[in-house]
């Protein structure tokens, strides 16, 4: 089993259930020396939070951190960081049903297959969205570690429902991703997108999407291969989000079309250094950092609680039924995966980026 | 560094170079008992040899496989099993200009960056192709490992160059992609993607592909989430072969654009048994097999390699050169890669398969 | 860094420091349905509490074990099991000044060498023996999962102060090591050892002493060797209790002045099984278990912190000083010890018997 | 299973067997640019190699090292290094009985057990001790290594068959040591050392003894507390070297009859620097090195196979029998394993000093 430690020299441990006491993360293998105060965390949870829009659950979570260990004097220390967020405004009722008639899209038939029966199963316990707090908690000290060598990630909805942002710099994303309830990195976009998640909630489904994430300045020479490549390291870190179902570098599966002389990016001189002509590679060539931005795509499927009838099985009388899953639901999760896609991509970089010594033990 | 173990309670040690001595692979973690000759890794490696057909690089490379530790008497012992192939064939006088003018789409400038120019550039070092090898002697152990709980991978070129195949059942597909050239899972896909590279070839160009993979029976219940998840361990090792930019399961990049409603997968009875209506899901959910079919598509660029004259930089000259990529390169990897998606596919599932305690020890 | 991760598939995290909020420890890799209260926590942290008697501190710690996730109606869930203890009775003030004159034994200075002065060194923060306490929470879940093998652990004062116990047998040890205050085996050598160690305080100074900690009915075969043997891994955990110096096996460093004739294990047939004549071998041979009781003793030093003036140098003047090392100290750590050797060589065993297959993932 | 695997940025990874076709190691996270050459490796394997005296085994094996990757003209490239020695002069017809009555001392029947019946049981396979040939490659590697950072380690035989080495000096030790054949660490010592393994030849028996191994030069910082200290991680590759019962720092078992007055090690200025007074904290405290000369000592058990007769079980008739194990064997091990532990020793120190950052990952 124990399979909730991600990452080589900076490590971050999940703990907690959707409706159980806490969520929370250990982040380890931090440097000393590090300013950190709980408002940096904050800052991530609160973009993650529900609740701030007619486009996410109405549901009330304060999802305040509170910072157990490792930070002293306004610094990291060197040794674990242990974070919790309470769960608050829990209705665990709800979810006594699915244990007879688990909800389609939903982990609830495995989860009671896996843990015979024992796993905690209130509000999808530890196959909640309210896991990727603990992501956040991470990405929190990753990003602050970044910015020591001068990286940034910045990521935003791509597209949701369909709707596709086009004729968008990273400049007007970086600036207003976050000022917008969909993240979209502009405002035509997110007119659209914020278009179809409403016209899907009105039928009481719910809309899928692209996260794109940007990693600027990375330093060239990131990544371990054979097996440790950037790629590899960091689709393994989005796909432990909930509802991923594709992850994509660059050119990603447009790649699979393109010939070679379309798709080879030249080396050319820039500013009297060597780069890259485009970046179709995506900032990986080889499963190294080229120095290029790195460029992923996030797939999400559309959210899995719809208020729509859907068919199941009834596990007592094994037989089939239709139900419906009640309770307060994101009809699209993308905007709120936005900064854990950001999250994870900052960790798996920092991590690497400790594992190639470009960031030493103590921060001064 | 340190990046070249993959697998947790079955690993696979990667080494060896292009043109070094040999190409290897150490697999430890096997259970003792388990039939395994020489031919039983031949078999794989002679399906990702080159020089088959008019569809892949006229090199001659035998790769005969030798074992030089782990089993006796036909039998594994439990202890690690150390392969070789040596490399033979090899003409290494094509590479030094690229020290000084590295070839675009090839990890030639990031791995001089990163290694300090000590890295073995000879036909890629480690960044060949040849380290598939590897790769598949880690699948012909896992392959056999699967069988003990009845499970089997299946992989096929689903696309090349543009041209997708259709109207093919997991049957057919079984029974042909190895009995083409293309690896197509049917005859008339088969005649079309082999057009396809035919006619980048002829332009001196080359075309990517799409590969899918498919794992029948596995076993409900594998994946260790919240991190180690069946998609992010699968998605990690299949961004380790060279070339791959995007990793999907299930409707993958599909399912941003559909609706909850026609996504979910309703729990049915099939056969008395609790099965799901369709397989969108791709054979995971919540980061756990469902027991349906695992489905994977691993997206593939265009060989970089090319005849045609491209654009990079002469390093020591600083200034930006047009040069020609000689040699003998696939038009396209796709084909070749087929069975080293099947590899680590198969390779991840063993190893989760053993975490789960469902492969004993000691196999009679 | 990054090294707060003890174990592979029973996984140790800790966290916290000696005066921060909390110290506390996650345990991942837990199988499910494995009843668990606060209680049984409790049960072992109260046994390495201070001021229980007057040969250890008189500082008053309540240490309350909280489980903040992992277990839901009193059965663990296979969830990551997160725990905490809030630190009470702190007197920081004390410690400032070591700060300045680093206090000999401790880590004081190392620490601050090594973490830039950013170290929380208050108490001797992730150098206290407080942070034995999350070795106590991962030996409470391991104890009661080696309980479903059958197999159980008891560590016992073998020698203080040069004081050695002698003439009891382990069902004595058993019952009587949890009801003397110093945890010697029986009563006699509690007598001497309880006066070896009121003499040193007496004399403002401290006593050393060895823990043995005995594990019955451990299967044979447990180990991965050849770098994950039993003894290996047992030891790399001991030597994570702070003030340990040695680890030795069965005969131990005895061995060293044995024949081979004197210390060869005869196998004999033993209620009509394979045994062994003799334990000499300490219940491993070759990094795996026997199936005879596995045997370790664990020499730790005298407490550092003593009541006479001891010699140190001024950071800031850079000259020689004497200090004196106020506080509540123990002028013997062995008997609270005691607890953390068994907890942690169950943790490993049961590590190891979950790696070897032997404890399900779901327990009912 | 899968425990083949050693140290975290710098890894070992062993392979082969005793009488199978080769013993090899795969040595990754090797910094490019490192001189390295066969004779490099070379010279430990000679030194570890038996043959060589009266007082090891007469055993021919040539062991000549083979490098089959990650080394390009005369540098190591970043890549895994493998490496191999062939087994020669096997006779394995010796070992067929074992299999009926297994040896006292010798892991014949736990293996047989752990592996159903199918390790490689010839010459005690992967229990031999010429897996310590892996060790040594690893050591070869580490020790260049450690001497990019000034760093040295001197292993010697401290004692044997209860002669016990004095009145030398670490000068006199480094000079003589792998001078005479039982590796002690002046003539007068090697006189007594060589008569008490002579005696136990003469009466077909053997002795036992303890390696002690300085390091010099190290860094102080080195050590990842709370577990990976460098005590654990020194004890965890001591304890998989073939017949080590115990491992001990500095003062060692010897703490636990002192005093803390007595034991504690004043803080003082030398050389107008913080230094020890003296170092019976061995060169570690709370996990985490000095400065101070890093003191570790092993105890080995005699060899398991004497000429004398012993008592073992029948296994298939079930009975007690007297055996006699015949082939040529060092009456004691501990000369030719001060290589083997002076390589492990080297190899957790240079695996720790890459952790933190103090080696980098180019070499010039």
């Amino acid at each position: 089993m124990a399979g909730d430690v991600l990452g080589r020299e900076l490590r971050l441990i999940s703990f907690g259930e959707s409706h159980g006491e806490v969520v929370g993360a250990v982040v380890e293998g931090v440097p000393a020396g590090l300013p950190l105060e709980e408002s940096d965390v904050q800052e991530l949870l609160d973009l993650r939070r529900p609740g701030q829009s007619q486009y996410t659950t109405s549901r009330s979570e304060t999802d305040k951190v509170r910072i157990l260990s490792g930070v002293f004097r306004g610094r990291t220390t060197g040794a674990p960081i242990a974070m919790i967020v309470r769960n608050e405004d829990v209705v665990s009722s709800y979810y006594e049903e699915f244990l007879r008639t688990p909800r389609p899209g939903h982990a609830d038939y495995v989860a009671r297959l896996k843990y015979g029966g024992y796993n905690d199963y209130r509000g999808g316990g530890r196959f909640s969205g309210r896991m990727t707090i603990s992501m956040c908690m991470g990405g929190a000290i990753a990003r602050k570690l970044l910015e020591r060598i001068g990286a940034e990630v910045i990521a935003y909805s791509l597209e949701i429902g369909g709707e596709r942002a086009s004729d968008f710099t990273l400049e007007e994303a970086r600036e207003y991703r976050y000022r917008n309830p969909v993240r979209a990195p502009n405002e035509e976009s997110y007119r659209r997108m914020a278009e179809a998640i409403e016209s899907a909630r009105r039928e009481g489904d719910s809309v899928g999407g692209v996260v794109e994430a940007v990693a600027l300045n990375v330093p060239p020479g990131l990544g371990e291969p054979l097996f440790d490549t950037i790629e590899g390291d960091v689709a393994k870190a989005m796909f432990s989000i909930p509802a991923v179902k594709g992850v994509e570098f660059g050119s990603g599966f447009r790649a699979a079309r393109m010939r070679g002389s379309e798709h080879n990016d030249p080396l050319v001189i820039r500013d009297g250094k060597v780069a890259y002509a485009k970046n179709d590679h995506g900032g990986v060539i080889g499963g190294i950092t080229t120095g290029e931005p790195v460029v992923v795509r996030v797939a999400f499927k559309p959210t899995s609680s719809i208020a729509k009838p859907q068919r199941t099985v009834d596990l007592e009388e094994m037989r089939e039924v239709e139900i419906r899953v009640k309770g307060r639901h994101d009809p699209c999760i993308v905007p709120r995966a936005v900064v854990v896609v950001e999250s994870m991509l900052a960790f798996v970089l920092a991590d690497h980026a400790i594992r190639a010594g470009l960031i030493p033990r103590v921060l001064r």
